[in-house]
């Protein structure tokens, strides 16, 4: 095997890859991105490549947009629209109708919105529903804003947060339950939830079920629409490359956007923003999800960035991101000495994300190692190597090269 | 008086104007703004100009940072720090300490944080204050984002919220007084509220003094730390020229920071976000006061746009915007037949922000006659044409065309 990580080693499994990497569907893709040559990228679930189509678009925002059209360009650069038309953008990526989705703000703004709502619609009267409806369950495994912003929502409210495995949902529901906030894929582990279920259950509880697709969503088929999900939010700077912090979203299901009742009601969100009147009337549908003037720069990033999935479908992405999860996994299993990597993730496809979370000892020095070799994961405290395989872009030759380049560090 | 307004017609108003802007102290700082050519832009206090070096700044971001360093931007590029790093660039801007403003987030987002963490201050013990303290008080004429906020940060928070015109509101303080928002400019007739006094008085009667910026900001002293101001915030996209939707700013004084309860308590407000654990503990300083992750293509053109303002005394833009104010409001009286337009922003500079409002018949179409003609100012309804007045890139020509050509629709 070839001391060099750089070099195209000819092992049986490189030339698995290379053919792999040939029938590969989406292997055309990878032209839509701009990405450091010689790189193997697997953390475009921290952060997603720069889709080509991004600078050029940036820079007519700026320097013709904002430049020269000036204050014009609400209006005639569609800027005022952005956040319901880049919705309608995700909508199909996450199996949504149009007109529930609206962009803007942070994940943890969003599921602040989401979970006040849900909260308040819990206890509304009209819909079965009451007041006797007080604790908020939250995956105990989650990512943490959620369950810090959760923790919030249910003081301001009035409802007990009750920390729970998602395993353990069902048996924690309960006629007290309001809403149940859950992770579609584990951010630590690559684990995916049972989305259908889990909300269906909630459901027969009588509860709401507010889902994160930060680790989902551009990865794998959501569904929102199809498995009646009541409210969801998700960002967009993994799967879907909007760049670094570019706005989330949130999703609100039909039945509820009537009733939708912000903690954020800003004036983006009045049904008539310009009228300036001192009384609050919310917008209908998913307008009434916004807060304040959105950052244009990065939602238009965003939006040019969506050009990436033009064509694309979701099922030919779960396809390719298994099979490469799948890959990695067999080449890990090759090129790395036994028990001195522990996959963390689920062999189930039913249960598996988009990503592949190695335990290791010294994980933090191992992945310092690898991407000093060219090969990008990242560290998750404690223990934990993760590499994310984002299919638009990264093919088997990558995971090839990773798992090789791993098992150099060890060897 | 020519009849076409792009002309530079020969009158003594126009001959007084090019010897003020020959004159000009601040004559060189419109070189730093990319401008089109022949556009009078009176709506800075809108959407501010483009800053020249934004466009070469953001590109450098997008195809550098994000498209080859990628995740390591983070930390190589300080996105991370960001936040912080632009606030301190903010500080002088306002007269606020190094350490006491964050970026990030909508202006009404901030509002939220603000607004809740004033009522928990105000009713927090161990500072003389107390549970008694259940009123919110909000100026009456405010930007509707403040008063909707409002409404809701007092729902949350068991306050009442009591609306309160400026001027009435030192008889409007009493014992269950918990805080009081106002605007430092009001956004539709551009008068300067009294922010020293006000504050003395909001604090005299054992209340929080909370201050929106937004109007202010970047044309006129603010003195947030001389005057003892507890909190505030501001938005970056007028007088700030940081973009559309550029992010917003919170201001906590000192003495406030160790008991800063922010109700959006965001993993980038932990201590130690990246350990990642499911308990909150709420970093000290300016950095309590952030939520998700930062939109960094919008934070890192503020930043670059606030290149601007070096070495620009914030003390000589005041003295240009009265000046430039003083002379529109006297070529508006010379050159528009009597009775046709009244200003309603205050002719004492004591009480007078950086734009100039017309209360006029038909305003609607009488801006966008203006803007025809080349002179950008906005509407407000019901009947207010707003000229707004950038001293770093708007001169004494700009104002006399402006007034002319608004002679011209009416001539």
């Amino acid at each position: 095997m070839s001391e060099t990580p750089f070099s195209a080693a000819e092992t049986p499994l490189s030339i698995r890859a290379e053919a792999l990497d040939a029938a590969d569907e989406l292997g055309k893709m990878r032209e839509r991105f701009t990405l450091p040559d010689g790189l193997v990228y697997l953390d475009g679930n921290s952060l997603g490549a720069l889709p080509a189509a991004v600078p050029a678009h940036v820079a007519d925002v700026v320097s013709r947009q904002w430049g020269e059209l000036l204050i014009r360009s609400w209006d005639e650069s569609g800027w005022w629209t952005a956040p319901e038309r880049i919705g309608d953008r995700i909508a199909p990526l996450v199996g949504a109708a149009p007109g529930r989705i609206v962009v803007g703000d942070s994940t943890s703004v969003n599921l602040f919105k989401a979970l006040v709502a849900a909260a308040r619609l819990a206890a509304g009267a009209g819909d079965g529903r009451g007041p006797g409806r007080d604790e908020l369950l939250v995956d105990a495994t989650t990512f943490p804003t959620d369950g810090y912003i959760a923790a919030s929502a249910a003081r301001m409210t009035g409802m007990k947060l009750i920390p729970v495995e998602p395993a353990a949902v069902p048996d924690a529901l309960g006629p007290r339950t309001a809403a149940v906030l859950l992770n579609h894929v584990d951010y630590r582990s690559g684990r995916l939830h049972d989305l259908p279920g889990l909300t269906a259950a909630v459901q027969a509880a009588g509860a709401l079920a507010v889902w994160d697709l930060c680790h989902s969503a551009g990865a794998l088929p959501v569904g929102l629409n199809a498995h009646g999900v009541d409210l969801a939010v998700g960002c967009t700077y993994k799967y879907l490359n909007g760049g670094p912090g570019s706005p989330a979203y949130l999703y609100v299901a039909e039945r509820h956007q009537a009733a939708f009742d912000s903690p954020l009601p800003g004036w983006n969100s009045h049904a008539d923003p310009f009228a300036m009147t001192p009384d609050y009337t919310p917008a209908e549908g998913p307008v009434r999800g916004r807060v304040g003037t959105p950052d244009i720069l990065s939602m238009l990033a965003l939006e040019a960035a969506l050009d990436a999935w033009e064509g694309v479908s979701v099922d030919a992405v779960r396809r390719k991101s298994l099979a490469l999860t799948d890959f990695f996994l067999e080449c890990v299993e090759a090129y790395v000495p036994a028990g001195r990597v522990e996959s963390v993730t689920p062999a189930d496809h039913a249960e598996r994300g988009s990503q592949i979370s190695l335990r290791t000892e010294n994980a933090a020095a191992v992945m310092r190692e690898l991407i000093a070799r060219g090969v990008v994961g990242d560290f998750r405290a404690p223990d934990v190597l993760r590499f994310g395989f984002t299919p638009l872009y990264v093919g088997f030759a990558d995971a090839e090269r990773a798992a090789r380049t791993l098992g150099h560090i060890y060897g």
